[in-house]
């Protein structure tokens, strides 16, 4: 069977591909989709990505927990924001949370609006994802939420990462996969050391959330495909 | 001084860019700049970059050598497209050549409507180039013309060894950069080999230009800057 596998860089290059009958992963590791993965391997009900900060609040005294992030910072007034640390079991289990991102909940709306599935892919859960993925008969899209629509490194090396795992499965490949599996291949050994070169890890070190950078990286840390349905993320049931 | 340096890995991202006071190096290695570097280096008075192959017809009988492009092919109706092996001293020198290409055009033009000044980059011109940029005083974005606003390997990989000569003289960087740097590093042994993993080379391939990719990945041929003045390419005279 032919079966396709791009990476799509940043979510202002969605438009020139047709995804209407593609899994699209949508990809946000620091931090974003990190914490979307963990906060459902935690118990977490759903989460209900929403693309404004004020459209949190509609959803106030709904007894869920408003999270929001911008910037890299916790929106003034809000319970929490993309920190993964906010994910923990004792924090979400039972829980639905709201949230908004700078670049992830973008980077979903948009993938949501064409795509056949839409999933939700991180260091924390890439080889889970990635036994799932070869188990479809669909092509795949790995979308990139970047930062502020422009390339970042630490998605690509994550795209870069389920191409390695999936490259025998697959037939057809673009330039953004051979580009990011060589990233990936290049930074394997030291995920941490090798984005100390990012421009965004900078920006990241100003923010003082290291230790989240830290967990972010880590790898297979859970066994959840968050999946979206309908206006929410809920765990994939695989079997 | 403060100078920063980054790649813009398709035009489809440059309004994502500030460049009304930077320097931007159009890239589209196979074939378009390579082409545009070796006909100014060989000679030609000027290359008027056109962005219909119809736009071509006005210059008819001005005397003017009429070069059109699209998909890799020469278009039907004209004297030739942007093969290398059309821009020699014999065919070239004295003349001007209108030429529309599916890719570099384009950027071309996208870049002229903003940037401060407009430069063509190749391998055939790397080290010339790139000495040019480190004494000027300006930021630089490379432009990538990409494969219809798609990434493209060769083009990044062009970026990243732009990056690589002169990072010492600039103190920001963008993750593409980064990204751009690594492949090429990873990629500058044999830059012909590498190119085989993309997606357009196997492309390439179909159109049976083999000689013309392996003419474009030679490294410092011309002594050749083409800088855009008005609708015209013409040698930058450096002295």
């Amino acid at each position: 069977m032919q079966r396709k596998i791009e990476v799509c860089l940043t979510p202002a290059l969605l438009d020139l591909y047709t995804i209407e009958n593609s899994i699209v992963v949508v990809i946000d590791v620091l931090r974003a989709t990190s914490s979307m993965v963990y906060g459902l391997d935690n118990g977490a009900e759903a989460i209900i990505p929403v693309a404004q900060v004020d459209d949190c609040l509609q959803y106030k005294d709904l007894g869920y927990l408003l999270a929001a992030e911008r910037n890299g910072e916790v929106v003034e007034g809000y319970d929490f924001g993309n920190s993964p640390f906010s994910y923990t079991k004792e924090k979400v289990a039972g829980k639905t949370v709201v949230l908004t991102t700078t670049n992830g909940t973008k980077a979903l709306h948009m993938a949501r609006a064409r795509a056949y599935q839409v999933v939700i892919g991180s260091f924390l859960n890439l080889d889970f994802l990635c036994k799932w993925l070869k188990q479809q008969d669909k092509d795949v899209l790995l979308l990139c939420a970047g930062w502020k629509d422009q390339f970042n490194l630490e998605d690509t090396l994550f795209a870069g990462a389920v191409v390695r795992e999936l490259k025998s499965s697959f037939t057809q490949f673009d330039d953004s996969c051979v580009a990011a599996e060589d990233l990936y291949t290049l930074a394997k050994k030291d995920l941490r050391t090798y984005m100390m070169k990012s421009s965004h890890s900078h920006r990241l070190a100003a923010l003082n959330i290291e230790e989240d950078v830290k967990f972010c990286l880590q790898l297979n840390l859970c066994h959840t495909i968050p999946i979206m349905l309908g206006d929410k993320l809920v765990p994939l049931d695989s079997n």
